[in-house]
């Protein structure tokens, strides 16, 4: 089975490595061509366009977002160059309308669409302990999972509307985001009372909130540690942007999302969308006259 | 040392009998008469009033809210005659103006006050295993601390004024409230697309989210179990509120408690105020017109 | 038909005034002095103390908040001394939970309560043209009707329980903090777009928004001129902090409420609360990074 | 000068008649056949494509959103029919990134571009009397206001980038949004607490609020009259979307615009997004669980 990677990012990167010391064949693109030659010493065929990068069994993609991935994969013909019976595994986050948009695509060209979103920085990419959460023809995912075992140390299935694996990963950064937003209220109004944000945040994370959201957030919340950026608070946005798309076609009010929105747009105002999304507390604490 | 405990719900009830396991000798006094005289059984010096009941060295107060503790403490005379150089930790969740005012009551009649709220629910306070939450003068706490390491497994600290220990345990209350209200709409988003809450929620509190407040919370809302309830939504409304005026206080603008809020609001609409604080994912999908 | 009047301020004193005017015989009684001497001038009886002004058929209040107006009718003795049969209206902004209060302490001094609530600033008191909400037992209301007819240009009346005329002022104030933080948030979206607030508040007010709340309050935002206060925020956040409780004795989320709140509460946190109300416009700007 | 005119809609319809009578050359078309046809009968010339409608000096386009004006115009070779010279005045409502991508394809044609949203219904287009909200090259207006002068009663120039009067147009939009929700919750606050809304209503919209926007939606809220539409609440969430959008684009928070979406999305979660706009206040009441 000859696999085809294109998207070469902090996360991508890491995750074909994965596979190539799994011994697999491997394909791989990137815009840049750094990346790619990295790869080359671990045996990586280094391709010069998507399309040939695509002349494979499956696809894997790990692009930034719906635009870049449309351009790549349907505008530079590696939708046609992976033709008849491969699979096109798309890793990446991005929205529900885009995945309908390429399930067509991928149909029109005999191609088997899947979505398989994941969990994880790219420390845990590089460790291959993924979460990886998947939707679509469960026939079709039984194929990919040795695959997905070598990525990931875990795989949930949403459903069979590859869709909804999108969904559910919209939604579980939709819970990072309020999960951030809710410590920088809080560290806002302990700081006010005269407690260091630490004080709280280290008893917080050691006690009911004893989860690895909590503690890495809370610790550059208290650290104030924003750059460099983890993930960035632009791209925080784009992602509750996202949810409240999924959210508003199927009805769903999210109030909590409208508030992270409000104030990542308030960050963006003050010139720290390329601060750690954890930046949020800057919002806060700046909104409360704190320093 | 004779302590005094006043206050025995179900929190009260195992902190107390925890005491008298440890050997303490306690007076006890409760509105209601049959807690006190289970306590009795175990060696505890059931009291006709507050009053006799403060006749010690150190009063122990657990009571519903502001209101019936400044009756039952301050109205009923049990700080006259608590007396000079004794202690008074109230381990309630009250508000931080009311902690000024206890405050100065107890100054004028010579006892000393310390703050103590506790988290936790009533099978942690059995175990002896609350996290204590405090704040105040450091060698008062020194002297309290055999009686902090017979109810809990760990005390905190959060500086020299007894309303600093309040802020903290209305800022964690308020990131329980949070965490509730943000599974509650992303539990109304992924069921809006076809994916069982329980999938999504158990693989959130399996990964980024794995701590007891989420997986807590996230069974009872997976399962919809919100009776009987745990803590009521309408007492999570008060707690809220709380943080609110807190917050005020210090001018912190907290948007999150404000949506938390009002979604109470609602559920007391339609009468869940009774039901437990997860039912907020009720009023999520209601508005999402699910079910 | 002797009249007390108690609470010469901004707007007691020009309604004080008007009735003088109109030949109505009037005790007069002030914290400070000087708006008191001025209206002797007139033929007003100065009084010593709060019970010697309430020695008439009909006491008029028009003080600060619910505390000093506890302190002043109740504690100086001034209900006692009003008597049996006589009628006190409060024409100040209380709250819903203190008029019921007030209902009982007057009944039980054989007092009959109003509650009268103006709308329009002192400019309006003055030329009599307030109007006047009110509530409460019309044959009551009938006999006071001449002092609202000098005192104001129309009486609306909301039914038969005097905090109904509270909930319609403290409802009228909210949308008044809502047509200030819409036109705040507006003009910051017109501001960052490159549109003068001027030109698009000047449409707006002249064509849909073609009010006075608009015109009065569209003006201040687009000239920025917000000191001195015409209502100060504070007083406002006061008055949108009464709302929200009577929303929530009676299960009304109200969000703009909340929103309105957290704004206030923000620009408290950067010294604005002593500015005009309309200032939530500085607020948005600030937010938006403009300026 | 001849006119073309595509768009015959509830607006675009009494707005070309309009021009007939004025006796001006009009070209006509419509997706559906039968308001051309009543235009023919006064003159007006019917076409069969956007294209030859577009043979003309000035082409008026009246279309019901981004996506369908592009469609016609340029999908369908109306801007190549239109030409070098020619001006394109686009009156709807549109979003501020269409605005700038039509500008681009306009000017590839030769063709300037004018945005000229207007504030007024149908009835205020029938009588000519829409407030014209416009920005753009002040020749090319001064050109174009003989038409304005027919179609509305005032012009308002917001700058010299087109998009500015799109701003200010979803500016008035959010202002007319927050309005109804204003005038939604202080319904439910003021019928909780027993007063008929339509009381408190036509108080404030006789006094404070005695404007159009308030008069007309204050009076449909106070009868419950959602039925049929004059603006459906679905099209009110759709320009509340664009005016985010444009808030968005500049870094602007509008919380009062999120509350406002969030409760649309409730409404239509209700199948209630083809009633009037101010069925907002249908939410609100819901929330509380009034009737």
């Amino acid at each position: 089975m000859r696999i085809g990677f294109i998207g070469l990012g902090s996360m991508g990167q890491p995750m074909a490595e994965n596979l190539l010391q799994a011994h697999y064949s491997l394909n791989v693109w990137n815009r840049s061509a750094a990346p790619a030659e990295a790869l080359e010493k671990l045996g990586a065929t280094v391709c010069e366009s998507p399309a040939e990068a695509a002349q494979c069994d499956v696809l894997i993609s790990m692009l930034a977002d719906d635009a870049i991935t449309r351009q790549v994969i349907v505008g530079h013909g590696a939708l046609e160059s992976l033709g008849d019976g491969a699979i096109w595994i798309n890793m990446a986050t991005v929205s529900v309308d885009f995945t309908h948009e390429m399930q067509t695509h991928a149909a029109a060209n005999g191609v088997s669409y899947l979505a398989a979103p994941v969990l994880g920085r790219n420390d845990v990419a590089a460790a291959g302990k993924l979460n990886i959460l998947t939707a679509g023809d469960k026939a079709l995912i039984a194929r990919v999972q040795p695959i997905f075992d070598i990525l990931g140390q875990q795989t949930w299935y949403f459903g069979s509307e590859p869709s909804q694996a999108v969904t559910a990963k919209l939604a579980a950064n939709f819970m990072l985001g309020s999960a951030i937003e809710a410590m920088a209220e809080a560290s806002a109004l302990v700081r006010a009372h005269g407690i260091p944000a630490a004080d709280f945040l280290g008893m917080l994370t050691s006690t009911l909130f004893n989860a690895p959201a909590y503690k890495g957030y809370g610790e550059l919340i208290a650290q104030e540690r924003y750059s460099p950026p983890g993930f960035k608070l632009r791209l925080g946005l784009k992602d509750i942007r996202l949810a409240q798309q999924a959210a508003e076609a199927k009805n769903v009010p999210m109030p909590f999302a409208s508030v992270i929105r409000d104030n990542c747009v308030d960050a963006l105002a003050h010139n720290e969308g390329d601060l750690e999304w954890a930046a949020l507390a800057k919002v806060a604490a700046r909104r409360s006259g704190l320093k």
